[in-house]
């Protein structure tokens, strides 16, 4: 087949920010900008800047007319109806049927999935986990998402909405309220927020001295407490112990479910190096069935933090032509379109 | 194909009987007869007795000479080496390379699973789990296995091992020991002798009567607190509900990583009716993210229970001869050989 329209544009709705690219059959990102997703109250407002600012973008590069499809990552997005349900982490009243109203503003396909998911995908084709048939992604941001890689396909699950491990239940008694909800999720301990959570909790319950101390408390952040465990802050460090501690505790777990060749870290928090590697190797090891012992890999994403989002999704766009008419079960790998 | 040898045998090697059959291609059981799997100390005499009962069953159907093929199911057994690893529930030095142990005896090619993906394979085959293309078979014997189906394959992970979820820790702390040397599995809790550890905690802990003070304590199985719960015994129904509450916790956040539209129960345990039914769905949808609450089903399996575990080990042996030379994917559906 010749493709006359070599292009794809890739959307990656974080809780936080939205990041847009337009890209080619190669995987490279030509142009890619972003807006703030909590701007408006009112989801078509956000629409319509997302349509303004990504044309813009096509404009630029002039290839209108070249747009193959839009791929989309976003929290709670299914694959399967094209929905964002139940969306813990956007200011928008939902289900929202984002597929279609993105379809109806640009004109052109689109095919949707979790902002993980397409992480996944984008690590998978591009990044650290190219020939590994057999990983998890965990993406550590506002919340923490998982994409999950079985025999080279993402797992879907029969409703679209598997591998939500950001909601494993990892403290049973006492545990921290999560936006879902319930409470004590793993998102609520080793998230970006969960670290500040847990900065806060330590400086309230301890006595030691603390860099933390000289901000207000409320207005903590992740990036203080990594500054200040950088700078040699007990305290500090301490938070990052008891974060990699859960996670390699909820890691064993996960792997004795589809046994991974590899956890691939992606997001802000992943960007810690040691400081968050070491107590999480250390505890998942410590917790690891004994047939695993060794075995599964810890690796951070090698794609930058935008472009592993943008370039998944710009994945998806390909698909999204016979995802939108037959909802079929799509394929994993490098999209299958020509080198325009 | 015509296919000359129109019979596989299944063997399904439990931690107290194994129990093996002569299947046809249609999924009949012809016969089937079982010995203890813990009567010889040495793996050897284990085989031999083994080859001894079920070649006695080939006599009698005189199929001698038409046997395609032997498939297992077994603790620890990885599909991919053909290997018994690590076994928690066995008397003898693991690892045992069984595959070719018996592929020696019977001369017969063998391909082996753990005992609950082959219980899995024989759901989907031949029973409650026809048709359903994303389940997860949770088997509640002496230990809890499990065998994970998504999108109509068994989930073998990037090493063979697989759905261990008897494995997921579910007490972080003060969590009982468990065989595989940690603490606090599932399978500590919501085995047959996970229900009995609990009845004997109940009996030191409670003051409240109990049919089950009759029994020596150490004494006391899982039928017995069944026994007494049917008859009305208010500290036994304690046990289930707990066993329950536990399990569906589990099963809430197993739901997170595959989205299964079922959870198939199987195995002794899975026998106890609304005793364990009613507190376990009670549980799991008290746990469920919102997304899935009321959308999962649990399903007692519809198989025989020797019939289930034999039929799937049975399945599995179509593929032996391709298993073996190949270490090839298998493909979990039903045995691609003709009719007889």
């Amino acid at each position: 087949m010749v493709n006359s329209k070599p292009y794809v544009i890739g959307i990656d709705m974080g809780g936080t920010n939205t990041v847009f690219g337009i890209v080619d059959a190669r995987g490279i990102v030509l142009a890619s900008n972003s807006i703030k997703t909590r701007k408006h109250a009112n989801i078509n407002d956000y629409i319509d800047e997302l349509y303004e600012e990504t044309m813009r973008l096509v404009r630029q590069l002039d290839v209108e007319g070249k747009i193959f499809g839009i791929g989309v990552g976003a929290p709670n997005a299914n694959y399967f109806t094209g929905m964002i349900e139940d969306g813990v982490n956007l200011p928008w009243p939902t289900p929202i049927p984002f597929a279609q109203m993105l379809s109806d503003k640009f004109g052109i396909p689109v095919a949707i999935t979790n902002d993980a998911n397409a992480a996944a995908i984008g690590e998978m084709t591009y990044g650290a986990a190219r020939g590994i048939k057999d990983f998890i992604m965990i993406t550590l941001g506002t919340g923490v998402g998982s994409g999950i890689v079985i025999n080279g396909q993402l797992v879907y699950g029969h409703d679209g909405f598997a591998g939500e491990l950001g909601h494993v239940v990892v403290k049973r008694n006492n545990g921290r309220l999560c936006g879902c909800g319930r409470t004590g999720c793993l998102e609520t301990y080793c998230s970006a927020t969960g670290v500040a959570r847990t900065a806060r909790e330590f400086l309230e319950l301890r006595e030691d001295p603390s860099l933390l101390r000289n901000i207000p408390i409320e207005d903590i952040t992740s990036k203080d407490v990594y500054d200040a465990a950088m700078a040699g802050d007990k305290l500090a460090q301490k938070v990052f112990d008891y974060t990699g501690n859960i996670l390699g505790e909820a890691l064993a777990d996960f792997t004795v479910f589809s046994s991974p060749e590899a956890f691939v870290l992606f997001g802000g928090l992943a960007k810690s190096g040691e400081l968050l590697l070491k107590p999480l190797r250390e505890s998942m090891e410590r917790n690891m069935l004994s047939i695993w012992k060794g075995k599964v890999k810890i690796i951070p994403s090698e794609l930058k933090e935008a472009d592993a989002a943008v370039l998944g999704a710009s994945a998806l766009g390909w698909e999204a032509k016979s995802a939108n008419s037959t909802m079929a079960q799509p394929s994993s790998t490098a999209p299958a379109a020509p080198i325009a």
